[in-house]
Order: structure tokens, then C-alpha cells, then sequence
């Protein structure tokens, strides 16, 4: 192959900056999209049953798409080991593979819905476009309090464990308490105000713990929630403006001041 | 028609400067929730059987009302067009069709509830009576940080997507977890805390990643809270010095600035 | 009755600096307690099966005391129509009703529950021992945050009004979206994340516009936690410290500092 | 003994700046995990048949070590008592002390649940290795709100009782709510937003009113975490500055301080 064909393959897949870099993004985008809804309709057993055929003919499309794809990744790239060992490599192989599995192995079709993990190559995408640059200061902040929320995190697991068991001992199997596991189970869906409802305690004291676990979960929902928007703030103030006046020396101007809010110098 | 009356006609109906315009305004506000709450005791079997003819002849009245108002908003403003088919123009035509239209086509009865997009007709009125005043500050904060809650909510929904994927796997059919479709609705129940219920994980290995999945959105939802709060709080900064300067007319100057930020003058 | 008697009583009954009247307050609310858990316990049918004769006594004793306090309160005041007509005279008079009217008229025994709301009589007793002072900040922030809590409070009734009434289009009486009210019931149980799980949709159109409206609830909860928490940081940076420097008129001094934080001359 | 090895002894046990000390502490710390998990396993009725042998076997051995340790620890302190009735000192013996209860009483077998306290002992280690330092600013943050805290709860608790109360008389027992304590026990599940669904209103009044609580429990959520976001602000702010005055050691200084605020020296 040439080496110039596949530079081009290499622009044209990888990059975003060309008109045919952006065209390709966005057909992968829709097959990406199309393909998800497609192995979703499937999973139903009304809409197989009347369009399994069509929906087959659209998968098997998709596929070939996808295999051809990525052995145009691999011939493009100068590393092919490292991209098909990559995070990406390893979701563009499970996009593919489960449909030729299917046919080769038909005990497996349950891995068939492995393929709606096609979504996660959409992030690849977005990268690629720099779409998410907007999300950039979203997750500078979350990674920022990522310490603090760990804590919070290790502290919850630690509660619902320990809550979990004394659930165990008041209520028991009568009401749906058959393990500890599943009161752990139960106590993280209730700290965590979900309340399914499928376990509930039956016991005077055993509902008088677990009114204590709901208002605890209501309570300390503050303290994530307090963290990121601390970071979120002080992120404001430090993105704001990083000027310092020559003159004075007084910083934090406001974004797009041309003169100092303290002196009156040009800035 | 002439000319003053309908000038005159369009300064009761759209505005609200004139005591007949505030008038009118007033008496069209009860109209509507009358009807509205005529609307929703009309879907209560028991109250039909008993007041259903009270309810059919005040129904009838407000279809009248409304069909004379809507001949009215259109022979008063200079292009009826623009109105007829303007948002408000259309949910006007909404609120008395139906009745009409049960009544040549009783089998199209079910149409009786797009009555009560009739309370949709109260928020022009409030733009009217320049009531939301107080809710501009509100509404632009959420405005402002729209970009980073729509990346938010796009990633919650891929997330959503994919761990749907998974419990189906997981789960499956014997659970409630029939299709894809089904478990991304599950997902979306427990991960906004919801939890209805209806369909619950029953392996231990579903009901862990459950737990996971409640415990992401009982932390995740503080990225929302996060935004719309700092936001909140910029705009309370920025309308804090109501300085204007007296040169270049710029505002929204940082407390204690002694000069403008835009042309350097003195405040 | 002499003057002085009357003053002394008032003193002990409505004031809570001489030692007599926090000795007061102390027993009022712990007979408070006392009668309210009674109240709890008599509704336990096991319970009052058992100790039903202990505590019809309790209440009786209980019961007569409040009669008495009733009645020093009416004699002690100097108006004593403004305080039987006032919101805590009102309170005071259900607080000792039930128990006479349920001998008058056994058939009304069910009013006996209303003794439960004797628990509001705790709040004039944390008044007068100014209990509350810590709680003045909260007030204030919530009161500030008022007008715009209620803009998004009459936001959301017409969202749930407007998505119920869809809902109850889509999934009809099958479902339990048996009219229009419980349909906008079942949107706020959702809307707020509650869940209850007693109706829940069974179309596949209607578990969408669930997702919907559960993702919305779970979003726009960040508003009224945006809006007070924005209150409660303007409180706190008013609070503050209200000094101003007398020589550099420099403000927003350290709580507690004794110097300028700009120039050093003592404040 | 030897004062030197009990003085080793103590070093190694309650002190984490050695090798050995941090050797001690990390096999501490995967003991006690690798005990919580056994306990969990245990209370799981299928794996107990199955492997209930090798289970009881690792729960001997743990238990031998936490016997060994506790002895260890006793003769390694200076004060014996103090240790042993302080509460890491009563965890330390309920991680051991089921066991040996089981055998000798094995009427008493509930009890071995009692052994997931082991987890608390997790935090004894991690204080040892100032593993929780991150957790600091957390932990102070909600200790300053905590006042605020604790008047919102109390507010939250008698509000509970309230309608508690009132559901119970629009309800009764038809609906599920039996009695006050259940009904209050009912509110608290709803007012969380948890909803887990085992009793819901039937009556339209206790459906308004149960509306009622969950958008008041969806709108004051946004009380604890003001409270505490605030804090964390307040906590970020003082934080910034790290300045020290060189007169009088003030720190926590404002942001571009020029002058002590406590002694006014030039910082």
C-alpha cells in the first residue's frame, strides 16, 4: 500500500480537520446510532418477530461497515498493536465481533447485546470534533473534588454496610431481609432515596431504622453536592480573567476589561 | 369594522396597560382555570355520572367565550396570519376545538383532554401583566448554563444506554427486564432516584450493579445542582454594582471599581 | 383576683427570664411530648388493647392540665378574645377539645387525633426561650428566596397539570391513570422522584414521556437548591462584619479583626 | 514482661510511622475485610450450605487473631481500663466475643451478625495513617453548619408528625395506614422522596395531601445543602489566603491583606 494512501486514511479516520475527516465523523456518527437502535428493536420480541428479517439485513450492513472500518484503522495507524490493544481498539473489536460469534457459535446470541456498547464510540467522535469543549470545565471541577468525593463515597459504602446488617438482625428473611448482602442491597436503595419497594421492613423498630437511614440519605446528599459546586465556583473565579494590571497590579478583572478597575490603566 | 374599534379592541385583548385590558386579563385567568379544573372533573368517572350535565353546559360556555375571544384576537391584529399560526395562536385554536370536533366525530371523544393545554394559555397572560418579572433572573441563569447541562444530560442519557444494556444482559426477561428498551427505562427510573418498583433486579450480580447505578446518580446529581447554583451566584455578583459609566455607558462593574472597565473613565 | 396575682402569672406563663417561667417551659414541654407520644401510642391497636385504661388516664391528667393552663392564659392576658382568637389561642383550645367532646359525643372519637396537634405548641415555647435565634439566618434566606421559589413552584403545578394530563392520554384507565387528578398525582409523585410505584405506565410511548418527566425532576431540582444556597452565601457575606474603616473607609473586615486589613488603623 | 517489648509492642499495635506499625496496620485492615466478607457469605443461605465449613474454618482463624490482638493491645497500654472501656476498646472485643458466645451458647447464634461491627475498626486504622486527612475540610464544614443542621431536622421531624398525623385521619386504616406511628413512619418514607410504595394513599384528599408533602420535601432538600455549600465556601475561602502575620501569628488573613487584622502589623 502506499504511503501516501494511507496518510490520507490515516487523516481522513482520525483526524476532524479536512472536509472528508468531518464527512467521516458524521456518517460513523448516524451507522453508530442507527446500529444502537437498531440491536434495542431487536431486544423487543413484537418488533423481531414482524422486522427480524429487515433488521437483520441492517445489522449485517452495519458489521461489514465496522469490520471494514477497522482494518482501515489498523493499516492507517503506524502502531497497529497499540490501537487494537487501546480502550477504543477493544470497543471498535466488540462492535463487530458479536455478530460473526453469532453465526459461528448460536448458543451465544446472548452476547449479541454486547454491540450496544457501540455508543461508547460516539465519545471517540466527539473528541475528535472538540464538541466537548465545553465540557471541559464540568470535568476539571468533578475531577478537582474527585479526593473529597472518595471520602464521602468510602464513608456511604461504610454506613450502608453497617446499617445493612442491623437491618438484617431486626427485620430477617420474614421480610424480604434474607442475607446480608441483600440489606446492603436494600439500605443503599434507600439511603440513596430510590425506595423501590420490593424489600420493606415490617418491624415497629425495624421502620424506625429506616426512617433513620431516609432522613440520613436526604441529609448527606448535601455533601456532594456542596463539594462540586464549591469546585464549580472557584473554578468561575480562577477561569475569570487572569490579567493583572501593570500599573497597580490589581487582578481579577472582569473578562473582555480593557482598562483597570483600580487605576484606569490601559490593561 | 372601524378602525378604532379594532385599535381599541387590540389594546383590551393584548394588552394590559388600559384597566380594560387588566380586566380582561383578570377574567380570561379565571376563565381558564375554571375550564381547566372543568376539564379534569370531567375525567373522573363518579363526578361525570353525577354533575356531567352541569359540566357539559359550563364546557359549553367557555368553548363559546373562547371562540368569540379567538375571532377577536383575529380581527384585531394587523396580520391575522402571523397569529393564526404563532405558538399561541395555536394552542388558542386547541382550547375550543375539541369540543367541536366531539361533536361531529363523538368517536374522537379522547381529544376532550387536549382541553387542558388550555393552561398553557395562562402563561401569556402572565407575560401580559409583566408578572414573571421576578422570574427573568431565574430564567437567564438557567439559560446561561444550558451548554454545560446539555452535556450533562447527554452524557446521563448514554450512561443510561449503556448500563440498560447491561442489566438486560444481567437480568433479562424472568425479572421484568423484557428488552433493551425496557431496561433503559428501568435505568432512567433508578438512576434520577425514582424508583418505582414496578421492575426490580433479582441476581445478586443485578442488584450490585444497581446499587452502582443508584449510587452515580445519588452523587451525579449534584453536577446540575452544582451548575445552575454557581450560575445563580454569578448573576447575583453581576447585578450587585449598578455603577454605569457615565462615558461609555457600560455596566455591570466589579464592586469597588473605581474606573470602567471598557473606556478607563472615572465612576 | 388581685393585680399583682394576675402580673405574676403572666410573667410565669409568658415570659421566660425569671426561673418560675422557664420552669414552666421546661413542664409544658415535656407534658407536650408526654401527651403526643400517648396520642401515638393509643393509635397502636395492640397497644391500646393492652394499655388503653393507663393511657386514657395519662390524657386525662393531661388533659385537666391543659384546661387549667387554658384558662390562666385567658385571665392573665389583658385581651383575652385576641389570644382565644390568635393562631396559638386556637391551638390551645383543640389541644384540650377532643378528649371532652369524645365523651359528649362518642360517634366523634375519630377528632381524637387532632391532640396530635398539640406538637405546634412546642414552637411557642422554643419562641419565648429564643431557641430559635440559631435558626433566624435560615428564615431570613428562605423569606428572601420567596418570590422566586413560588415563580418555580407555579412552574412546576402547571408542568405536572400539562404532563398529566398527556399521561393520562396516553395510558388511560388500564394503566390506574384513572382521570386527569390522579394522573397529575402520579406526575408529582414522579416529578419529584418520590416513586411510589402504585401506577406506573405499561405503554412503551408512556414509559418515554416517564423518562422524560423523571429526568426533568431530577434536573430541576437544582433550582430551588441554586436559589438557596445563592441566599444563604449572600447572608453570610453580609453578615459578615458591617465595620468600615474609619480612615481607608476599606469594608467586609474579618469577623472579630481589631486593624484595617488595607491601611492598619484601628477599627 | 519487659518494659522494651511492650514499648515495641505499643509502637507497632497504635502507631503507623514504622515499617513494621505499617505493616501491622495494613494486614489489620485486610483481615477485618476479608472477615466482613465472610460474615456477609455466611448470612447467604446457599453459599452457607456449600461452603459453610471453609467459612467457619477463616472465621476461627480471624477470630484467633482479633483475640491475640486484643490482648496484645491490652498489655501494651499503659492504662488497660481506659483502653478497654473506650469505644474502639468495646469494638474490638464485639469483633471477637460472638464467636465464642456461639458455642457456648448456641441459642444465641443471631449474634454473629454483630461481627460486621468489625468494619468500624476500619477507621481506627485509617486515623492511624492519616489516611483522612483529604477528609478534614469535609469534616469540618459540617461540623460549623451543624447547629443550622440541627434546626432544620428538628423542623423536618415535628413537620413529619404533623401530617403524619393528618394522613392518618384522612386515610385510616384501610389504606394502610394503621396507625400514627406507621403514618408518620409513611411520611418520612414520602417527604425524603424515597417512596418505596408499600402504602400509598387512596383517598383524592390524602393524594392532594400527599402532593403536598413531596413537593415540600422536593424543595426543602435545598435547605441541608445550601447549609452546607455554603460552608464548603466559607471553608475554601478561609483557606486561601495562607498568609501569616509575623507579630502576632494571626492566619486565615483576607485576601490582599496589607495589614494584620488582629495587631494591624504590615504583613
Amino acid at each position: 500500500m502506499s504511503r501516501g494512501f494511507r496518510e490520507k486514511l490515516h487523516e481522513v479516520i482520525y483526524e476532524a480537520d479536512t472536509p472528508e475527516g468531518k464527512l467521516f465523523d458524521v456518517v460513523l456518527l448516524i451507522i453508530i446510532l442507527i446500529s444502537v437502535i437498531a440491536v434495542m428493536l431487536e431486544s423487543v420480541a413484537g418488533i423481531k418477530a414482524v422486522y427480524g428479517y429487515e433488521l437483520d439485513i441492517i445489522e449485517w450492513v452495519i458489521t461489514a461497515f465496522f469490520t471494514i472500518e477497522y482494518i482501515a484503522r489498523i493499516i492507517s495507524v503506524k502502531k497497529p498493536a497499540a490501537y487494537i490493544f487501546s480502550f477504543y481498539g477493544v470497543i471498535d473489536l466488540l462492535a463487530l465481533l458479536p455478530k460473526y460469534i453469532g453465526i459461528l457459535f448460536p448458543g451465544l446470541g446472548f452476547l449479541l447485546s454486547i454491540r450496544a456498547l457501540r455508543l461508547l464510540r460516539v465519545f471517540r467522535i466527539l473528541k475528535l470534533v472538540h464538541f466537548i469543549g465545553a465540557s471541559n470545565q464540568l470535568v476539571t471541577a468533578i475531577k478537582k473534588s474527585r479526593a473529597k468525593i472518595a471520602v464521602f463515597m468510602f464513608s456511604v459504602v461504610i454506613l450502608c454496610v453497617i446499617m445493612g446488617t442491623f437491618m438484617y438482625m431486626i427485620e430477617g428473611p420474614e421480610a424480604g431481609f434474607d442475607n446480608i448482602p441483600i440489606s446492603i442491597y436494600w439500605t443503599i436503595v434507600t439511603l440513596t432515596t430510590v425506595g423501590f419497594g420490593d424489600i420493606t421492613p415490617i418491624t415497629p423498630f425495624g421502620q424506625f431504622i429506616s426512617s433513620l437511614i431516609m432522613i440520613m440519605g436526604y441529609g448527606i446528599i448535601a455533601v456532594p453536592t456542596g463539594l462540586v459546586t464549591a469546585q464549580f465556583m472557584e473554578e468561575n473565579k480562577v477561569h475569570k480573567n487572569t490579567q493583572v494590571c501593570p500599573v497597580c497590579n490589581a487582578d481579577a478583572h472582569k473578562d473582555g476589561a480593557k482598562y483597570c478597575y483600580n487605576c484606569g490603566a490601559k490593561l
